[in-house]
């Protein structure tokens, strides 16, 4: 029986990112899109609780539904796909998503809401900005969703993979990579309204990141795909016995 | 000089949980509000980058914003307050935030949102469902607020502290957890518009969790209050070699 791969993303069904995607996980299993209906991005691990969700077939194996990447991942597999999935591969985002970025990511949510949910997931963006070519990803996309249906993930754990915006034949290879640090200096601009109130604009600013060859954001500076293992198991555990011995835990 | 605290939350700036954490904070240093309009639960990280925000200043030291939790934190080190503040305490939220609820949590977002702008925080909730005993947490938001100011915190790490709803003198302490996992069954509801159209509802279902002493759940399950160290590298550092070995790095 051929996998069945749930494709999701954030940046809406109709998306160029999403249609290369899909293009090359049919290469390897049956492809499913559930996605949302217009851009979600940034909208990170959020799940519409509030109001109902619908999900409209747009065509055979296409549905489109008015949530969030999150809210797709799980009806896809509580309600719309005809079995759990074997896969769950979200994106071409365009965009990176590296370093801090994945914590606000719509992209990368999907794939955690698939861990969670217990199907294996990785997420894939492209690193750069416009003219994307998303061509360039596609290999590297068939690449990780083959080794994720051999090998297995870590328990609790996706595929974060970046791939540089160069073109397909200037790429290095892929790096295992760890999640670098993002800072951003002066991201919010004040604008005003046409009638004199004062408002922000959240967005632009000069990002710094951490160096180092074996961090994500290097990895992509340097002509490589980065390929980071996220844990959903977010407890840091050195910090538990320091905190511990510092705190005099109450024991029974 | 007094710390200054920021304070917010992801049930808006009218919640009574955001009241009374304001009330504790109080005690220990200057208290400044910056927090969500309405209620945002769920939101998770979301950054709000297509419009512009507002802040308004509802009285001295409490500001409104149309936005998200982690919104509100970003103009409020960036643009609102009169320097970067000593501590961010996010909550007191009206229901827990334990298990992969943290990737979801507006509540701990806003938490990570303050550590990754590089001041200490911590997100704290009630474990239960109405009423909800906000006196009961008051106590541990101090205390934890204290043991931030005095000791650090470890790098890029948040505390995220749920408190079980239950009288103040029943509580047993504090212990020191590990993030469990969470597993909801039947999460979804299929609902009917008026017009018989199907639509989904996520929410409901019956919750599992991990069970172990050291885990969140299982000490709020015990009467105790959870203080989980949340690490927001993600990085899955165990499964690094493994991937390394069987992927075959590409290496220059």
């Amino acid at each position: 029986m051929k996998p069945l791969i749930l494709v999701t993303n954030d940046d809406g069904v109709h998306a160029p990112g999403l249609v290369a995607l899909v293009k090359a996980m049919s290469e390897i299993g049956d492809a499913y899109v559930v996605a949302p209906d217009r851009e979600r991005s940034a909208v990170s691990h959020a799940l519409t609780l509030h109001r109902p969700l619908k999900a409209e077939e747009l065509r055979e194996h296409v549905y489109s539904v008015n949530g969030t990447p999150t809210d797709c991942v799980a009806l896809a597999v509580h309600k719309i796909l005809p079995r759990k999935p074997d896969l769950v591969a979200s994106g071409i985002n365009k965009g990176a998503n590296l370093g801090d970025d994945v914590t606000y990511s719509g992209t990368v949510s999907a794939a955690m809401e698939g861990t969670i949910l217990g199907v294996p997931s990785f997420a894939i963006s492209l690193a750069g900005d416009h003219p994307f070519i998303y061509d360039s990803a596609v290999p590297f996309a068939i690449e990780v969703a083959r080794y994720i249906l051999n090998k297995q993930l870590p328990y609790d754990t996706l595929l974060n993979v970046n791939v540089p915006n160069l073109p397909k034949e200037t790429l290095k290879g892929i790096r295992i990579t760890k999640q670098g640090k993002r800072m951003y200096d002066n991201a919010i601009q004040d604008i005003y309204s046409p009638w004199g109130e004062k408002h922000y604009w959240i967005g632009g600013g000069k990002p710094y990141w951490e160096h180092g060859e074996d961090l994500d954001m290097q990895s992509v500076m340097d002509g490589y795909v980065s390929v980071t293992p996220v844990h959903l198991d977010m407890t840091n555990y050195s910090a538990l016995e320091v905190l511990r011995k510092e705190w005099k835990n109450t024991k029974d």
